[in-house]
């Protein structure tokens, strides 16, 4: 069996480039920093850049490619984003229409790349320290809500914070504060802790994205910002076209884990 | 004598607005996020928002403002940016013509403000520490330099980065690491420490910017990323007309230095 959790970023991207990785890409390439990708026309970008720009802890770029440019120069320089991703999302006016594991016919010359620290970043480092992370263990996707927290608007772009959710024990979640603050490229600290129906979600049972997952009798739920946001947040305003990365399946860069502390 | 430093920011933007200051802001509103404010027109912002997420250590934008808005909503949404601040100074093709005290009629319809993050925010927190501030001490502005580190290109805007020098004990240099770490936002930890020539300065008495400081006998230069870059930069590029504040005279903001503080 190929230990791809070992291998060097650029091996697995020439495998996925290669046809042969087309699933998700959690616990490959371990170290590594994996981001999430949003594509957008060049009519987009300026917004698209300032809503990133004013929601940073939802949006927390780690590169964006120069306009025409599929490739992710300060974290990936001989990275294609158009073939380089496990699976690609294709939005026509808001609407999911295909699922495709190359986007090279679907590239135009004014096409950005934008992309997004994603929470992987920081599940490493909790488990590190002996936090369990309930939806590695119960082997889903981790569960995600809309929220009734606004963003800041940008232009065209509004709309309510995603976030996702991991149970912990109620010291676990003072430490996973601790852990997360040396993140605040990857979504930082938490941005709530406990009750969900503060920051309105009625079923924390019933994720608007992801899987469901245990939450234990001894357990708080914790919410960190989600990088699903910047994409929710986009096929809202319904842009001609929009290409973002398949659910789990993301990009992996050369850069590591450990660049994004900043302690 | 009135006393700045405890007034409020909206009162002190107030007496600037009225043109009863029209000095250098240190110390005033102590507690509050003052900045530094670059005014580009829209064909030239997007490449500008891009320059600053590729630099962040010398571009930490705070604040945006929306197209044609001289409100900067998220850190003073009843401020004008156009009159709020004591002095101004207005470059055309790249060249300093003049400085003024209003830039109401100098105001378009397609200008953006960026207001991006100063060094005043982390000089409190090393104060506090017990860390002496030298050019503070010395009641002078800070050391600036341009390097020989190449900024991450961005558009129209490509430079090497300025930075600021604060001379001290190699003990309160490891302890101005922590502390400043926890500002990612404010330009963050160091980018140097020790001998100049090593990012390109060769005289470390004969500073770029502002004013050269006594470096003691028992003491190393520290080195941060100085929020002049983006001007320097920016003004490089001859933009048709730029705005930006006065040397030292800042905007100040409704936003608390600790809200910066990722810890």
């Amino acid at each position: 069996m190929t230990q791809y959790d070992t291998m060097t970023p650029d091996a697995i991207r020439a495998l996925i480039r290669n046809g042969e990785l087309t699933g998700p890409t959690a616990g490959m390439a371990k170290g590594y920093t994996q981001a999430n990708l949003v594509i957008l026309k060049k009519e987009y970008a300026y917004d698209f850049l300032l809503f990133c720009q004013r929601n940073p802890k939802s949006c927390p770029l780690v590169d964006v490619s120069d306009i025409g440019s599929y490739t992710p120069n300060s974290i990936a320089s001989d990275a294609d984003i158009r073939k380089d991703i496990p699976r690609y999302r294709i939005y026509r006016d808001g609407v999911f229409t295909e699922e495709v594991t190359d986007v090279t016919d679907y590239w135009e010359d004014d096409m950005v790349c934008f992309l997004l620290g994603c929470s992987f970043t920081f599940e490493t480092p909790l488990l590190a320290s002996g936090i369990p992370v309930r939806h590695i263990e119960e082997g889903c996707n981790v569960p995600m809500y809309k929220t009734n927290i606004p963003c800041e608007k940008a232009g065209i772009f509004e709309g309510p914070m995603v976030v996702s959710m991991r149970p912990m024990k109620h010291a676990d979640a003072i430490r996973a504060v601790q852990i997360t603050s040396r993140f605040p490229d990857v979504h930082g600290a938490p941005i709530h802790i406990g009750d969900p129906s503060r920051i309105g979600i009625t079923d924390v049972n019933t994720p608007d994205f992801g899987d469901a997952v245990t939450i234990k009798e001894d357990e708080v739920p914790v919410f960190w910002a989600c990088g699903v946001t910047p994409q929710a947040v986009a096929m809202e305003s319904k842009p001609a076209i929009m290409i973002t990365h398949g659910p789990g399946c993301m990009f992996i860069s050369d850069l590591k884990d450990d660049n994004l502390s900043v302690l």
